[in-house]
C-alpha cells in the first residue's frame, strides 16, 4: 500500500478536482461548498474561485476549453455553501461566450453576489501549431534552489490552508520581502504545482496566475491586495509538470496596481497570461 | 467667424461627444445611432463601442469615472441604431460595479447582442497622489517626426472614417507594415489625439487603447485582426494635449495574440493600460 501512498494525484481526481467539483441544481445553476483549503489569511484566493467559475462554465457552454475570462470581484467571499449561476451569451462556431455568477447568503439568507465573470470559450486542442511569439520563459533558478513554505526559518509560519495544497517554489530573487528586505521592483517569480502532484489542466491556470505572494510585497508594501478586476487569457493546454510563474507590476499609483502574470509550462510555452487590477493600501 | 471655423473642439462639443451620446430611453436603457464615422474597412471600431457603453455606465453608475471595463465582443457592430441595457451589480463607497450590452436589430427585428461588458466605476479624483511606478514612457519621436495618414504617398489609400476624426502620428520605427517591410517584432506606437483638437478624458482612453493599427501587421500579417476580450484600466485623468500610445504583442500562437497597451499623457502619467485578446488569420 506504500505505493498508493505516494501516487501522485490525478487529474480528475485530486483536492483541486473535489473542491472545485459542483452540483447541478437545474440546467446552468450549480450548488457548491467553498472549500477552506484554498484561503490565507482567511481569504477564499481569487484564482480559486475563478476554476469553480471556469468549471461550471465549462459545462454550460458548448466548447469545452476557457480562453478569456474576466472577472470582477465584487464581496468577500467565506468557505462554505455557494451557488453558481451561468448564462449562455452567444454560441459561435469557434468560440462561445457565457456569463456565470457566484452567491452566498447573508445572515438573513439573502442571495449576495461575490464574484461575476463574462468568457469566451472554445477548444485549445483545435487551433493550429503556429507559433510566433517572442516571448521568452521567465529566469527561474531551479526548483531545488526555490524556496517554499517548508523552507522557511520558523516553520508554519507562513503557512495558510492553500499553501499546503500548492507547490509553491519562490525565486530568491524576489523574495527579500519575506527577509524585511524588499527589492523594490514588482516582479515576483515562482514554480508553480499542485502539493498531491496533479498535472495543471486548463482550469488549473486559473489557480496558478492568482497564486503567488502579491508583487506589492516586493514594492515595500504589506497587507491585503484585494483584487478588483482579474482577466486570463488561456493560450496552450499545459504539458505534464511543473509551471513557471511570473508576474509584474509597472504601475503601482493612486492606491491601485496592476499585475501581470504569465505561465510557462515545461516545454517552454506560454500557456496563460492575466492581468489584474489591484487595490493597494499606501503606508 | 474665421476664430469660430478654427476653434478647438472642447469635451463636451465635438464629434466624439456628439457621436457617443444617448437617450435615455427609461432607467438604464439608452438608445444610440452608432455613427459611421468610427469605422475601419467597414467595420465599426471597438474602442469607439467601449466608449459608448462605458459613457452609459457613466450615467447609470454611482461613481463617475471607469476604473476598469471587460468587454467581450460577440458579433460586428453596425453603423446606425442600437440599444443600450446597462444593470447596476454593486454599490460599494469607493467602487461600484455595472454591467452592459449593446445590441442591434436584424433583418426580422430580433434583437442581436454585439458586445457585453463588465466594468467597476470610481472617481479618479478621490485617488491620493501616491505614484511608485516603475514604468517608463514609450520614446516615440516628436509628432512632426512621425507619420499620419496625410503623410502617405497616395493621398487617401489608408484613409478610413475613423482615420478622419483622430489626430494618430505613427512611429517611424513601427511603419515598416506600410512600406512592405514590416519588423517582425509586436510594436505599435503613436501619438493619439481628435483631429478636432478635443483633449482626451478618460472615455476617450477607452477609444485610444484600440485606435492604432494591429501590432500583426508589423509581425507580418494583413487583413483583419477581430477582437475576442478587451479590458481596460483607467489609472489617471489624463492631462490636456496629446497622449502617446504604445501597443506590445509577445505572443502570437495558435491563431490569437495579445495586445497590450500603455497610455501616456504629457505630464508624463501612465493613463491608462489595456489587454485585448484578438484572432490572427495566419497566412
Amino acid at each position: 500500500m506504500a505505493q498508493a501512498a505516494t501516487a501522485r494525484a490525478t487529474v480528475g481526481d485530486s483536492e483541486f478536482d473535489r473542491d472545485t467539483a459542483l452540483t447541478r441544481r437545474e440546467p446552468g445553476v450549480y450548488d457548491i461548498d467553498l472549500s477552506a483549503g484554498w484561503t490565507v489569511f482567511g481569504a477564499v484566493n481569487g484564482g480559486y474561485l475563478l476554476a469553480v467559475l471556469g468549471r461550471a462554465l465549462t459545462d454550460a457552454l458548448p466548447h469545452p476549453d476557457p480562453f478569456t475570462l474576466s472577472a470582477h470581484y465584487l464581496t468577500a467571499s467565506r468557505p462554505g455553501p455557494a451557488i453558481v449561476r451561468t448564462e449562455l451569451v452567444r454560441t459561435g462556431r469557434t468560440l462561445s461566450t457565457g456569463q456565470a455568477s457566484l452567491l452566498q447568503y447573508d445572515e438573513e439568507g439573502r442571495e449576495v453576489e461575490r464574484l461575476r465573470v463574462l468568457a469566451s470559450y472554445g477548444d485549445l486542442d483545435a487551433l493550429p501549431d503556429d507559433v510566433r511569439t517572442t516571448a521568452e520563459p521567465p529566469a527561474i533558478p531551479p526548483p531545488d534552489q526555490c524556496f517554499g513554505a517548508d523552507d522557511a526559518p520558523a516553520p508554519g509560519s507562513v503557512s495558510s490552508p492553500i499553501t499546503d495544497r500548492l507547490m509553491l517554489k519562490l525565486d530568491p530573487a524576489t523574495l527579500g520581502w519575506a527577509l524585511g528586505e524588499p527589492s523594490g521592483k514588482g516582479e515576483m517569480r515562482a514554480w508553480f504545482g499542485f502539493a498531491d502532484g496533479r498535472d495543471a489542466d486548463p482550469l488549473a491556470l486559473l489557480l496558478a496566475v492568482d497564486a503567488l505572494p502579491p508583487t506589492a510585497f516586493e514594492l515595500g508594501l504589506t497587507g491585503w491586495v484585494p483584487t478588483v478586476e482579474l482577466t486570463v487569457h488561456v493560450r496552450c493546454r499545459p504539458a505534464p509538470g511543473p509551471l513557471r510563474v511570473s508576474v509584474t507590476t509597472r504601475n503601482l499609483a493612486g492606491g491601485f496596481l496592476e499585475e501581470d502574470a504569465e505561465v510557462w509550462d515545461g516545454a517552454g510555452r506560454l500557456v496563460a497570461q492575466s492581468r489584474q487590477l489591484a487595490r493597494a493600501r499606501l503606508g
